[in-house]
């Protein structure tokens, strides 16, 4: 803990962070990558990964997130686990604060801080998370078959994605606080359109109750009563959070909600600092455009690192 | 071979073309890969793939093409083997017209037809690629530690990527048909500076020879004067060339010598046109970001075909 100072620093350990990390370590970057926990980041959280491409039979989150370390510790990658609870990149070199008050600085910094999906919090929900607990359809959907699934919530995702789970479960219900949607007006259309879904409407899931998986939901309506409602599934909606209590937002122009927006090569507003994975500004959040990001993000940084416009 | 319509067309079988397979026939899309050959595209070309994150220990370029392929079949991809000669994008639905005359139509065509290296066209080339001829230091660099390599080339990738295998190799000679380098002033200097990197000017390789390895290089001077040049490995830098002659590159904006455009989200100039990996304008063409792309660019469509901004 003597060496204070980097080339470049990698923050946040998913799957952007991990192949920045590998492609760091590769191309022999005076690097480290700093932490919060384990390595991994959502995908830990993921029972199951059917969709990283070349794992053709799937594989536990669990499982993918230890490969992936592997691989990047196989070249040398450098690791510290801390919380970083601020920086300034307006300095040269950037400086990073610790929780603890230490100080690191780096001359290129990749953002691979993630993101987490906001949760219900209620009871259930964390226990059967993976468990017919999802957060993303694209992801989980053909898990589905022929089940009853619900939905909750009302904004474009939600809908859409109940639509598309359609292709799928043989029954969507789509669970909603309010007496009607946010989504537009074409999205909510085909939904209303679409046979295999119906509405709950001035609702919200209060508990989530099951056996090995999820069996059934409690609502409760805005006059206050009760029902239970016989599902397979819930996929839970209601919005993304970036992970970005650390960063100068303003001078990131951060966007939608907090996330941080970048050019095709992943640099961001700030000369020096990259941005790669959930936290970025994007449409689709899967581990397999992470992770293409953060190796993109280690050579957009070696160009600025040797003063080169690319 | 009666359905000539598809939602989404996907033309090309490397990694980005695999992984949209993948994602479109999981998202259950009406959709149709055409491909020209085997698939896997320049992987197959790889001997070895060490930075594929998720495989610590490596696999060979064919293993991963094979599992690339499967995982996409698992899930129902529909292929036709086939040479697209030309398109008209500007038609609804959008028109390909292949080989044999025959005609196929789709609202949404994502674009992953690739590029390949420029070659030097002589004896030894493809007999020892991937047995110490390599197109690609970020790939290869570390398979040569301590070793000799030459460099073909005088732009800015080969002079920068010479520098980069000095952290490898222990001598790498930087070989150029003519007295000075094209590349930047900065890079030039840098190379100029290492005392690993020893130049010959005004020569070209004139074959590549070897046992089970490369061995030595036969170059010829701007006199005519042969000499053997012994070297462990040959890095043919000289250029980039995309797979593009069946597309409107005027109407896709081609730029870069013909490499396509694109936003972050993979789509190009054309609505309802998507392009992800080695054919688009970018900076950097490994594998996962290849990958990472093809799976965007499947969202992005399924936005386009539901008629969703964004």
């Amino acid at each position: 803990m003597n060496k204070t100072h980097y080339e470049l620093i990698i923050l946040g350990s998913g799957p952007a962070g991990l192949a920045a990390g590998l492609y760091a370590a590769r191309a022999r970057i005076d690097h480290l990558l700093i932490e919060k926990g384990a390595a991994g980041g959502q995908v830990l959280l993921t029972d199951w990964v059917d969709n990283y491409p070349g794992f053709p039979d799937g594989l536990t989150g669990f499982e993918l997130a230890e490969k992936m370390e592997a691989h990047a510790r196989r070249f040398g990658l450098n690791t510290l686990t801390a919380n970083v609870v601020s920086m300034d990149l307006l300095q040269t070199p950037k400086q990073l604060t610790l929780e603890d008050g230490e100080q690191l600085s780096c001359n290129a910094l990749i953002i691979c801080s993630g993101a987490r999906p906001q949760r219900l919090g209620i009871p259930g929900e964390i226990e059967f998370s993976g468990k017919g607990v999802s957060y993303c359809a694209t992801c989980d959907a053909p898990f589905y078959r022929d089940m009853h699934v619900a939905v909750v919530g009302g904004g474009n995702t939600a809908v859409q994605e109940a639509s598309h789970l359609t292709k799928f479960a043989s029954q969507v219900t789509l669970i909603h606080r309010r007496d009607s949607l946010r989504a537009t007006k074409v999205v909510q259309e085909r939904a209303f359109a679409n046979n295999k879904i119906d509405f709950i409407w001035d609702s919200q899931v209060i508990a989530i109750e099951g056996g090995k998986g999820v069996e059934r939901l409690r609502l409760r309506d805005t006059a206050g009563k009760e029902t239970t409602l016989a599902v397979d599934g819930i996929f839970i909606l209601i919005g993304v959070i970036p992970n970005n209590e650390m960063l100068p937002l303003q001078l990131l122009k951060a966007e939608d909600g907090g996330f941080i927006p970048t050019d095709t090569e992943t640099r961001t507003a700030v000369p020096g600092v990259f941005a790669a994975g959930d936290i970025r500004s994007k449409e689709m959040r899967q581990i397999v455009n992470a992770a293409g990001e953060g190796a993109t993000a280690v050579l957009a940084a070696e160009y600025y690192l040797n003063n080169l416009t690319p």
